[in-house]
């Protein structure tokens, strides 16, 4: 019933009722063995399935706002026998992909941009006369993010009419923040419903869409009637549906639970998460400094301060889906003595950039970004992995960047953080395992060596590379070559007073992120023309699919074995 | 009178207004020497001596939305003496400043920053128990930009009370659009106002803000009455206080051309401007070509493309001070074979880097960033440098960037542009003066050699560099160096081709551009271990304050001298 495009058009409704309870089942049983987005997914079932039955795909373009929730959309457009390889290496990604199929017209990843990307396919249509529809489908959450004001506020200025469908399900991955989200619990709010809603329909008119709602989105029946009405409304004006689906539909446990079945992994490993120790240090020192403060933008769990946010309500705030704006509201914390935290993954700190620069480092503000998720990320694929944060961010001037190599150093940071007086980050990746011994005092800019030998000196940051270094070097001893490994725990400033005490002739860099940019750049251009002879290991000028966090290294050409061949080939005496 | 900071509340009407009258003059008398922004500043002299009037700075906090109009508040502020300096290398700032007076709590330059800092500033109060009153003025050009709906939503989400001004005068730099602005233009309708402004309000109630306006912000009795009035709300209530001014108020000129006067420049050289050629080579080009469309983010004018935008309104679009939904908008447009150009202030664009990264380059669409006042861009100071976009860019896989040597390499770039199939990236400064003879046919990717020499190579990308480049060559010559110059007019990728071919141990590069991650590290990684001796010259890694192009280059280091003394030095055979 799966196989090839199924013909949703000539099926009654209990064949396409039927459908939603195969379809639900195939997406349980998979995201239970691979991990994924499980319970956005199954909440937009009955939402997918009219869709497609009452629009022409991929005649008509549908763009999935983040993307978690696209895999009844897969599903249905001839991807259900590969389905099992979703999230694996070079199989399904998690996220619609136009490489994957031309039912997929748009990539997404980050939140917000699905309206202006569907203005920008009507714009097109209208310049090629072409006739199609253009649907946006957005969750509450990230609807809270600017880009999707920015993009509504041009919604009158585009001569093309275009669908949003606003996904209700009064969640982001934690409960949807904010005024908007209130706004929306109002609309929908069933008794006061029919006297309301004239007078609420106002704030989207505004922007020259007619708002329409169905509040049971997971009644398929209704969402058909509802969507076919609208197909023929969108001739001469767009539309905003506004659709309340359940999060975790048809799947009690994500029903009662939708949190914690937002995202799921595929295997648990026990592991020293650097999530968990950001929440119990940054606690701790709340409790003895009244300056910290803790802000997220919509991941305050998986980021680990929901103790935090718990114990210190009035010192803690999440923001929304809103990377920018919380980059922002620190800057004028600090500007009040205040020390902030900003937790945020590295891929939606790219939100950030412009804001980082000018409003935290212009100003020279002390604050601490606690960047998780970093280096690479996995299964996410292309619009999560972390790759670029050194780059991104070694440009910036008053900017000092700490990569901690276990968990116990990551600690030690953090409670310097808080007197260290500049803007700084701190990057770190989802899972810790190892504590190194530590061999020396910590001070901030000071790198230490982890071990010795005068063969060549392995430079490396963050505990993935400095893991492989210690190992890599273990391996060349075996064969007669001695490393030095270097903990280059400050990728910002450089610790020029080691890097001048470096004797051996060859150096190797070893880092989780790209190559351009990244702390090997830094330490060519330091040594350039030194008669050094220098090994970049970092990731290639490309995107990085999806795949498993250790296979996507080793693809890169990043292993002991790799490492360890290069120092017995170059550095052999 | 203007001496030290005037006694305002003691000061009777007639005599607040004479205090009006003379900081009127005293602005024109100053932007008219020295440059800056006119009209903004006009149209704010009343609201700011309202305010002055009313609260008590620097205890109470103002934050200036971008800080385009912050001049009267600088001359109330203890500044007057000093004025004169304004945006002289070392003198005044031409935006708030916190270095440079305690009445400065918050630095801006980019749009939409000040609700969520005043957010942050008054979260920071209540954490710390004091008590004053924290204001944002923000203009309507800004109120666009997604930032501020991202703060807005979180006004109800921090127990603390805050006066939000918009500075209403119809304008951005351009006139506003969008629909966020009719919809505070039918506020402010005179004649539907009483009727209407109930049912209005609630836009802004939805976010936990009481609206308030006064329709003729020029009017200083007016001002003072409700600010006095608001003074007292803002113990209970957040204050949303809808000001229409008049932009460029007082001065006839200004008044009749708002546009032309926003900034002005402090001396006119004719040059063959950068924009003037986008301009014109994109509209040829459109007319051929039918998938061209122009998007800008509310600069249209000064980016050169009005007549574009006037003779194709159908492939045209200003989305407002919205640099991330116009990159968003862009990926759609490309995703359906239009060839969109965004043409984007080098300092903007930081602001969409997330977009480029995602929406455009990992889905690889062909699109061009038409990047202008890049490198040092002078007197706005360090919120207006585009000193970054070489380091910012390059990390980014899929990226192409272009600097073209001057403007006829820009015109043939961009001729070449729209069959390049990638992301494309041309960043140039404001102004072009000298036009350099080709030596030989031009092809994406390819460097070309302006000057043969053994002893040296320079390779510099961009207008000034080339140019001083020459120049360094030909002073060296004259001591007996003979040095090649290179014009890498493709930053990325480099021509690895003509790199291996160069035989000279001495290299030198050179950028307007920061050195960390620009042209000059992609080299210094190029060359690592290779043997050779390479100067980087780039600007440091710190924020570069405001100050004449010329002056600011030199500053730092970069000038024929430095570079021939360096290369007499060094290279001497």
């Amino acid at each position: 019933m799966l196989d090839g495009i199924p013909d949703l058009k000539n099926m009654n409704e209990e064949q396409l009722n039927a459908l939603c309870d195969r379809l639900r089942n195939k997406i349980i049983d998979t995201v239970m063995k691979n991990g994924g987005h499980l319970s956005s997914n199954l909440g937009m079932v009955e939402l997918t399935v009219a869709l497609h039955y009452v629009f022409d795909f991929p005649k008509d373009k549908i763009i999935f706002d983040v993307g978690h929730q696209c895999y009844t959309h897969k599903l249905l457009s001839g991807r259900a026998d590969r389905f099992d390889t979703l999230r694996k290496l070079g199989g399904i990604s998690g996220f619609p992909k136009r490489e994957e199929s031309e039912y997929d017209c748009y990539n997404t990843g980050h939140a917000g941009t699905s309206v202006s990307a569907a203005l920008g396919i009507a714009m097109a249509k209208e310049i090629r006369g072409k006739d199609f529809n253009v649907i946006a489908v957005i969750g509450d959450g990230s609807f809270n993010n600017g880009l999707v004001y920015e993009a509504f506020n041009s919604v009158s200025e585009i001569n093309s009419k275009i669908l949003i469908i606003i996904n209700d399900n009064h969640m982001s991955i934690t409960p949807t923040v904010g005024s908007m989200h209130e706004y929306l619990e109002t609309l929908s709010a069933e008794n006061e419903q029919r006297a309301k809603k004239k007078r609420h329909e106002t704030i989207f008119e505004r922007f020259g869409l007619s708002y329409d709602g169905v509040y049971d989105g997971n009644d398929l029946h209704c969402m058909i009637e509802k969507l076919t009405d609208i197909k023929q409304k969108l001739r001469t004006q767009s539309v905003i549906l506004h659709v309340v689906t359940k999060k975790g539909k048809g799947y009690l446990y994500c029903e009662e639970n939708p949190q914690e079945t937002h995202g799921i992994s595929a295997g648990r490993v026990k592991s020293a998460e650097y999530s968990e120790v950001l929440g119990k240090t940054l606690t701790d020192m709340a409790e003895r400094d009244g300056r910290i403060v803790a802000v997220t933008a919509a991941m305050t769990p998986s980021l680990g301060l929901s103790g935090f946010f718990e114990k210190f309500p009035e010192r803690s705030i999440d923001v929304g889906i809103c990377e920018s704006h919380a980059a922002v509201l620190c800057a004028g914390l600090a500007s009040q003595g205040m020390r902030p935290y900003y937790a945020v993954y590295s891929t939606f700190l790219q939100r950030a950039f412009d804001q980082v620069v000018v409003d935290v480092c212009s100003q020279n503000l002390p604050m601490t970004l606690c960047i998780d998720r970093a280096g690479i990320s996995g299964s996410d694929g292309e619009t999560h992995q972390g790759e670029f944060d050194l780059s991104f961010l070694s440009l910036i001037p008053n900017l000092t960047i700490a990569v901690p190599k276990d968990v116990d150093e990551f600690k030690a940071m953090l409670e310097g953080s808080a007197d260290f007086g500049m803007p700084l980050a701190i990057r770190y990746p989802k899972d810790g395992f190892r504590t190194f011994e530590n061999c020396g005092a910590f001070a901030f800019g000071k790198w230490e060596k982890l071990r010795e030998g005068e063969d060549c000196a392995i430079i490396a940051c963050g505990e993935r590379m400095i893991s492989l270094a210690m190992a890599a070097a273990r391996a060349a001893a075996n064969e007669g070559v001695e490393c030095s490994v270097i903990n280059a725990r400050f990728v910002k400033p450089l610790d020029e007073d080691m890097l001048s005490r470096i004797s051996s002739r060859h150096i190797i860099t070893m880092e989780d992120n790209a190559l351009i940019g990244g702390l090997g750049s830094l330490i060519d251009s330091y040594f350039c023309g030194g008669g050094k002879v220098i090994k970049n290991f970092a990731y290639p000028d490309e995107f990085i699919p999806h795949g498993s966090v250790k296979e996507l290294i080793a693809k890169y050409g990043i292993s002991i074995k790799t490492v360890s061949d290069y120092i017995i080939e170059h550095a052999h005496r």
